[in-house]
C-alpha cells in the first residue's frame, strides 16, 4: 500500500517562531515511516483551494534546520476563513479534491482559533464522507488567546520583545526625563486580549524600572484614573512608561484609536493608541510625550526570541505528527504545565471541538485591582514564557535566514475561482 | 601636588553605547596616575550648574562593567545648549566656580555637534583665563553627523536595529501579502540626516529582500516616484517594504510628518511620517499597509548592539583620558578607517573648533539615481558598523542591566537658579 501523504498550512499572522513548527513537522515526517511526503500549501490554506502544494522533500534538511531561526511564514500564510459547508460547500469540496488527487491522507493546521475551527469542520467531513484523512490542529497565535493549552507558540517571543523593549527603552526615558522626554509609551498588539501588554511587567524588578502602567483591551479605559497614575509616577520616579495595548477601549466600547482625527478632505483617520494617549497627556498634562509602535516588529523578532517558546514551537509541531501517526483524529497538540519553578511542561492533546471558536481573554485575577498592573499570579504565570535565549547565526552583521526553493507539485486538476 | 579631578557629563540623546564610553572613561581614570576622582554630572552639564556631581570612585568595579551592556544615560543626559559666554556669561562663570571649587582639572563632555561646541567655548574661557583645566569632547550621537570621524558611537548600534528589523519584518510581510499587508513602513529616527535611514540597506542579500525603498531627509518627497516605486516592488516582489526617515520632507522643504490633520477641537495634530505614507499609499493605490515606529527602541536596544560599536565607544573614552594625560586640549578622539574588508580602524583626535557646528548628512554619491536607495559606496561605508553581535548577560530571560548608586559629592557651593 503506497503511503498517504500529508498536507501542512500555515495561518493567519505569522510568528518569530511558525517555522521552527514547520521544522518540527517536516523533520517528524521525515521521520515516519508511515507517512509520505508532506506538501506545505502556498499561501496557507489557498495552497489547498488553488492546489498550490509545495513539494518540501525538495529541500535540504541544512535548510529546514535553518527554518528553525527564520521568522515569517516560509510557506506563506494567508487571512482567509472558510464559511461552513452550507454557507460554502465549493470550498470544503475542493479542498476534499486537491487531498484526494494527491494523496492526501493527514492534514495539518498551524493557527489560531479560527484554524482550529477550520481544522475542526474538514474532519468532520472526512468522517461523513468516510474519507480517512486525519485532521491536526497546531497552536499558533501571538495573542496566546486559545484555550485548553498552557500558551500559544509565538507568544512567549513576543512577550519577551516586549519585556526587553520596555525594559530598554525605559532606561533610556529614565536618563532623559530631567529635562526632555517625560512619558514614553509602548504601543503593542492584541485586539482583544491584554496578554501581549501583560508581559511588559516581566521588564520590572526594582519599584521605579519599567512599566509603570499597562493599559488591557479587558479594561475600559478610565481617562482620570490614568492621568492620575501618570502623574504619580513622574513624582514618584521622575518618569512614566506605559505599555498600550492597541484594543484598548473607552467605556462606550470604541477603540482609544478611532481618535476622531480628520484630514484635510475631512475623511476620519485612524491613529493608533499610543497617539491618542500622547495626545491627551500633552493637552491634559502638557509633559513631552513619546511613543513607539511595534506592529510587526513585535511578532518577527526572532532575534530575541524565548528559547522556551522556541522549543515548544517545534515540539509540537513534531508531536502533531506523532498524533497523526498513532491515529489521533480531530485534535491540537497544546502544552501542559507540570511546574512552575524551574518550567517543566509536556505535550498533550485536546479535541478540535473543544478548542474551536473560545478566546482566552487575561482573567480579572491577571490585573491589578487598579487595572492598570498585572498581579503575582500573572508574573508567576508568564514569566516562564520568556526564559531562554534562542540563539541564531549572523552573517555580516545580520541574521542568518533560510530561504525555501518552494517547488510545487504538478497540478493534477482544473483551476479554481474562490468564492465560485 | 593634589592630583586634579575629573568632569565627565552625557549630553543629549542617549544610546545603547554611551555608559560604554562611561566605562571607558571611568576605568582609564581608575588606573591613571595622573588624575584624581571623576565627577559625572547628574543630568549632564546640568549636573555643573547645579553642583549635583556623581562621585564614580563609590561604584564597584562589578558595576563599571556593567555599564557596558546597560543602555541609556547611567548619571542622567539633558538636553540643553549652553547659549554663547556674551549671551548668558551666568552659566560659564558657575561651570568654572563648580570645576575650581571641586578642584577639577579634565572635562570630558560626551554628546553630539553642539557639545563638541560647548566643550570647545568652555574650553576657550579656561585658556583665557589661565585656568589649567583640559577641554575634551567625545563623540556620541546616533544620527552619524559629526565631522572627522569614520563613525559616531551609538550609531552602528541604531544602524545594526534597523537592519535587522527590516530584515524581519520584511519577511512577515512576504508571507502574508498574498491576501493581507502588502506594505510595510518602518519609520527611523534622523531629522537632518539619512545614516539611520540608510542603514536598512544592510539588510538586502538578494533581490526581493527588504527593503525595497529608502527615504532620506536629504532627498525631496516625489509622491510620483514613490508611488510608481511601490508599484514596482509589489509587481515585481508581492509585497513592498519601506524605511521612511522621520525627517522626510516634500518640495516645500516641509515635514511630511507635518499631515494637517485636525482633532476634534480643530488643533493639528502632528502625525508621524509612516502614517502620512501609508494614508498616500491607501488613498491612491488602495494596498493594505503596516507601519512601525522605532523611536526609542532604536536607540536603546543594547540586545542587539554591533560589537564593532560597543568597541569603539569604549575606546573613545579610554582614550579621551589618555589624550588629557598626554595635556592634550580641546580636542575630541575620533575613529579614523585603516582599512574596509576585514574593517580595521584606529583611535585618531581632531580639534574641537574643526568639528564644532558642522553636521555631516549624506554624500548624494551614497544615495541612488532615484533618490530611494543607497549607492554600493554607501553599503562599503555601512556594513563594517554592524559587525559583531555584542553580548549581555541575561537574567530571568531579561537583559541584565546595572543600577548605580549615583552618590553625590557634598555641595560646596550656593544654589544656583538657571537662566539667571
Amino acid at each position: 500500500m503506497t503511503k498517504k501523504n500529508a498536507f501542512y498550512a500555515q495561518s493567519g499572522g505569522v510568528t518569530a517562531v511558525i517555522n521552527a513548527t514547520a521544522a518540527g513537522v517536516i523533520e517528524a515526517i521525515r521521520k515516519s515511516k508511515k507517512i509520505g511526503k508532506l506538501y506545505a500549501g502556498l499561501n496557507g490554506i489557498n495552497g489547498a483551494l488553488n492546489e498550490n502544494l509545495i513539494d518540501t522533500s525538495k529541500e535540504t534538511p541544512k535548510n529546514i534546520t535553518k527554518l528553525k531561526h527564520t521568522p515569517g511564514g516560509a510557506f506563506g500564510s494567508c487571512r482567509y476563513k472558510l464559511k461552513s459547508y452550507q454557507d460554502n460547500p465549493a470550498e470544503y469540496e475542493r479542498i476534499l479534491e486537491v487531498f484526494q488527487a494527491h494523496n492526501i491522507g493527514y492534514f495539518f493546521y498551524n493557527g489560531g482559533g479560527d484554524s482550529q475551527d477550520t481544522a475542526n469542520k474538514i474532519s468532520k467531513l472526512c468522517i461523513e464522507r468516510d474519507l480517512n484523512i486525519k485532521c491536526i490542529g497546531i497552536p499558533k497565535t501571538i495573542d496566546n488567546d486559545l484555550p485548553y493549552t498552557d500558551t500559544c507558540p509565538g507568544f512567549g517571543s513576543v512577550a519577551k520583545y516586549i519585556a526587553v523593549s520596555i525594559a530598554e527603552t525605559g532606561l533610556d526615558v529614565k536618563s532623559m526625563s530631567s529635562s526632555s522626554t517625560k512619558v514614553f509609551i509602548l504601543e503593542v498588539m492584541g485586539r482583544h486580549a491584554g496578554w501581549i501588554a501583560a508581559a511588559g511587567a516581566l521588564a520590572k524588578r526594582k519599584p521605579d524600572d519599567s512599566p509603570h502602567i499597562i493599559l488591557f483591551p479587558e479594561v475600559c479605559f478610565n481617562q482620570e484614573i490614568f492621568l492620575k497614575q501618570v502623574n504619580l509616577s513622574i513624582k514618584k520616579y521622575g518618569f512614566c512608561t506605559i505599555v498600550a495595548s492597541e484594543g484598548l477601549k473607552n467605556k462606550n466600547g470604541n477603540f482609544l484609536s478611532d481618535s476622531g482625527l480628520k484630514d484635510a478632505f475631512g475623511h476620519t483617520q485612524l491613529g493608533g493608541v499610543a497617539q491618542r494617549l500622547t495626545n491627551i497627556i500633552k493637552e491634559k498634562q502638557g509633559y513631552k510625550c513619546h511613543y513607539a509602535i511595534a506592529d510587526y516588529l513585535q511578532r518577527s523578532a526572532r532575534h530575541i526570541a524565548s528559547e522556551t517558546d522556541l522549543n515548544q514551537a517545534y515540539s509540537l509541531g513534531f508531536e502533531a505528527v506523532k498524533l497523526a501517526e498513532n491515529n489521533k483524529n480531530a485534535v491540537m497538540p497544546t502544552i501542559i504545565r507540570k511546574q512552575n519553578t524551574p518550567y517543566k511542561w509536556k505535550i498533550g492533546s485536546i479535541s478540535l471541538s473543544k478548542v474551536a471558536n473560545i478566546e482566552k481573554k487575561m482573567p480579572r485575577s491577571y490585573i491589578s485591582s487598579n487595572g492598570m498592573y498585572i498581579t503575582k499570579k500573572c508574573y508567576e504565570y508568564l514569566y516562564p514564557l520568556i526564559q531562554g535565549e534562542a540563539t541564531q547565526p549572523f552573517k555580516n552583521g545580520i541574521p542568518e535566514h533560510c530561504s525555501l526553493k518552494n517547488i510545487l507539485v504538478k497540478k493534477k486538476l482544473k483551476k479554481f475561482s474562490l468564492n465560485q
